[in-house]
């Protein structure tokens, strides 16, 4: 199988070492619009060869869109209009519903799946690409119903391949539910990186004073202004009405503190106490 | 030398492991105010023998306390009126100023040494304890001025025997930075994990589009409160005045993101990435 990743970053470039690893991809091309990842990825043995996508997409049998969220809204039509006709394409991208509303309506709209591969870390670029990403991951397929069956199974068989659960949800409900447990906290870990560095200005080892807990909170404020401030913005209502949510649950935690009201602070921390701890390792 | 660990918990019972591993302690004494966990700790031979700490303190060359923040500003008095004249104190707990305030004026001040090993996990209890949890650790030793230099030595030697390097602070500077890079943290991940629960209220399959971000951010909120209360409200001003700080940052990026405003949302996520990363696995 021909296999063509646009965005050589963390995430494609990921998946193409898995592809090349499982020998899922006999053939893998990589586009990016970057020259330098383009060379990175091609000097890392991530693709056998790197071009324009347009040069490539037409013998392409499978086309993986890896680029940051509001570069998929806008590359997605043009791609699919030159979609070799029995070719899938997917995309890996963070928010679903502006996705599948770009899709709607292409030529050759049934031949695309929305995806989301629920793995990645806080680092960037294919540098950071590395085996095994979604081992024991869960990707979600989004309003599969607008998709070909058989384009829904061989993205099915990919993310197999890689080692990743699938999950099929409606776009509006994935979009949702990230905002919350994904996008809305990362803004989070961002104001308090934003917080702690302001009050700790000039003072280089304030930081050492900085344990587990503060590093395993903030480790997600290292990501990438390149990714998230599209994830932000496309899912901005939900993002919004997310952190509201964490807003409101701050201002309650505060009045406790402000009242010194134990109980209720041992009845707020015993409540949080129930979040599940993650799944997988990693 | 005979070590008397009272608080059999995550940091004393790890303690109290390290010192039998290292030999650093020949008879190894522990006290907990809860029969549950002081036989558990016995079961799990984390110590020698257990017994209420008035019957062993004066035998005792070293006394290490290791309960909740507020219990250790309730017994400093009383356990340094009871400590044997050549015999050193200290306490691991996580908020300093409230507990030099305790100790001054009390018989022997100048044999206990106020510290804070910058160590631990979301787990308690006697069975949460491990060997190694603070190999490579910072242990802050706070307005050691107010101890004798043997005392600080004594305690020093202890710390080495843990794999920890040591720093001296004031109790008020340590206060302060703990507020910013811990005790806010925690109520940030406390109110994120809130908001996470009641928003996905019986819909036991939500938590499985967390990812490794939300697990990492809100790995902190299966912290007890037992312990976390206690913290809070010791150094309640200063947790105050750092939730300010965040709720503000938050204002803001939630501004930028109303505004949808890329160049300042990129700016403040670029800002983010300052933090640095965590020094030591774990």
């Amino acid at each position: 199988m021909h296999v063509l990743v646009i965005g050589l970053g963390l995430i494609g470039g990921s998946i193409a070492r898995d592809l090349r690893r499982t020998r899922f991809a006999m053939r893998l091309s990589g586009a990016d619009s970057s020259p330098a990842h383009a060379a990175a990825a091609r000097r890392l043995g991530l693709v056998d060869a790197v071009a324009p996508w347009r040069e490539v997409i037409g013998t392409a049998d499978l086309v993986i869109l890896a680029v940051p969220v509001d570069a998929i809204v806008r590359l997605l039509p043009e791609l699919l209009a030159h979609l070799a006709p029995d070719a899938v394409l997917l995309d890996v991208g963070s928010v679903k519903a502006p996705v599948v509303a770009a899709a709607r309506g292409a030529p050759r709209r049934a031949r695309f799946v929305a995806t989301h591969p629920m793995a990645g870390t806080e680092c960037a670029g294919p540098e950071a690409a590395v085996d095994g990403l979604f081992a024991g991951a869960l990707a979600l397929l989004c309003d599969c119903e607008e998709s070909d069956a058989a384009a829904v199974t061989t993205v099915e068989r990919l993310y197999a391949a890689l080692g990743a659960r699938t999950l099929r949800l409606d776009a509006a409900t994935h979009d949702r539910h990230a905002a919350l447990l994904s996008h809305a906290p990362h803004v989070v870990a961002f104001s308090l990186a934003l917080a702690a560095l302001e009050q700790t200005a000039g003072d280089p080892n304030a930081f050492s004073l900085a344990g587990g807990g503060f590093a395993s909170i903030t480790r997600v404020a290292r990501s990438s202004p390149a990714m998230w401030t599209p994830i932000l913005r496309q899912n901005r209502a939900n993002v919004l009405a997310a952190l509201a949510l964490v807003e409101g649950q701050l201002a309650g935690f505060r009045a406790a503190l402000e009242a010194d009201d134990a109980q209720e602070i041992d009845r707020l921390i015993a409540r949080a106490n129930a979040i599940p701890a993650r799944q997988r390792p990693g």
